[in-house]
């Protein structure tokens, strides 16, 4: 089973106290970028792979889709889902990533935001992703992007008077133990060329790969972001069934 | 038009010293990873875009296929490559990969080795290969990978007793200057998603993506490549129309 560390309690005051959490989508720099991935929601049957607070899940519906289920395996995090969630529309069910028994031809879109790099066995979600969707069915996510992912200490260093990121361990794909909100948070690296390769193996064809980067309007407003233009954080994926 | 380095004296004489150009296709380490992406050549008709010395367009017939174009800016590597050819189904020709003139429908097979990076217009380039195969058509080609190309001061440090490759302006595209080989060598540094995407809009589907690294075998061989699987610096992609 994947780390749960979400119900790690130090883990979830910290998640909970980070913008996303408290302003959601607003709060998702990348949000822009991976919405404009997605196909015209009306009537559509969502399915959101790590759910969380089910931002996303309620966007849906206010963008006109016709049923979203929340998958998560974090109880705490499906309790504030559940407790902010009043349209009937919208379901959440706790459920591990690493064992995912979805139902068959069942969706229209299936959407992860940051939460694949959390599962070990990424080949069997795919599937599983696949047989979930109906023919003509879409797969958008967002990955922490293998370059943020790879190095043994992941930072900025200052080298030869620039800010720099460095990088090792990159082609060897595997866990990655980061202290981050707590100590030991589990993270999967793997890199782009598996991500690809296993969604085409998967049935999968690929429709768009970003590497994202805010746009001169973000950097403007968020003068902070200046890092996020030297190497990705995000990777962003759009496919079809 | 593409800076064309091959044809600096100093360039070419420290590129005609390199194992690749001595030894050909056994001295590229990638190569084996590029020829699982190929098709059986038997009776195709391939170009090589970037042939070089020809290396490959004499390997592809070699391999059965039925004709082999090689195409390339600079006139010493054309040069050498006719004089080390005499098979009269491999031709030559003088070409930059900027304003490409390929005939439409004309090959099964399109492959490029390490030469995309120079191409400032990869769009127009992209859109006359897909235009230039017939259908059902593959294309495979390898590219320094832009961990490798988008440093201001690409190379190793040691940090904190590992050696790592300090990364900055990954999503600013564009020339990059360096000297390899002679004094500003311009090459074009592109995300992974700028490659994909491109294809994409061109008409490919893609089939496989893959961060070049050197398998246990020939790291106990090249025990000097140890740094190659710390960070790629090779892209390989298959494609096909």
């Amino acid at each position: 089973m994947t780390q749960n560390i979400y119900d790690d309690e130090t883990f979830f005051a910290g998640y909970s106290a980070l913008p996303r959490s408290i302003h959601g989508l607003d709060a998702a720099p990348e949000f822009p970028s991976l919405r404009a991935l997605l196909p015209a929601l009306k009537g559509l049957r969502v399915v959101d792979l790590g759910c969380g607070f089910g931002w996303f899940c309620r966007w849906a519906r206010g963008e006109g889709a016709g049923s979203v289920l929340g998958i998560d395996v974090s109880e705490r995090m499906l309790a504030r889902a559940k407790a902010e969630t009043t349209d009937g529309a919208i379901t959440y069910a706790r459920a591990d990533l690493e064992t995912p028994e979805l139902p068959l031809g069942a969706f229209d879109l299936a959407y992860s935001s940051l939460a694949l790099h959390y599962v070990e066995n990424l080949e069997r979600l795919l599937k599983a992703v696949h047989a979930a969707l109906a023919p003509g069915g879409r797969f958008v996510f967002s990955v922490e992007h293998p370059i943020f992912t790879a190095p043994s200490e992941p930072g900025w260093r200052e080298i030869g008077g620039r800010k720099m990121w460095p990088v090792d361990g990159y082609l060897d794909e595997g866990a990655r133990t980061t202290d981050w909100l707590a100590k030991g948070v589990v993270k999967q690296h793997r890199t782009i060329g598996t991500y690809v390769n296993t969604l085409l193996h998967a049935g999968f064809t690929l429709s768009h790969l970003e590497e994202w980067a805010p746009t001169a309007a973000q950097m403007a407003a968020h003068p902070e972001w200046e890092g996020e233009r030297e190497r990705p954080s995000f990777l962003l994926v759009a496919c079809g069934r």
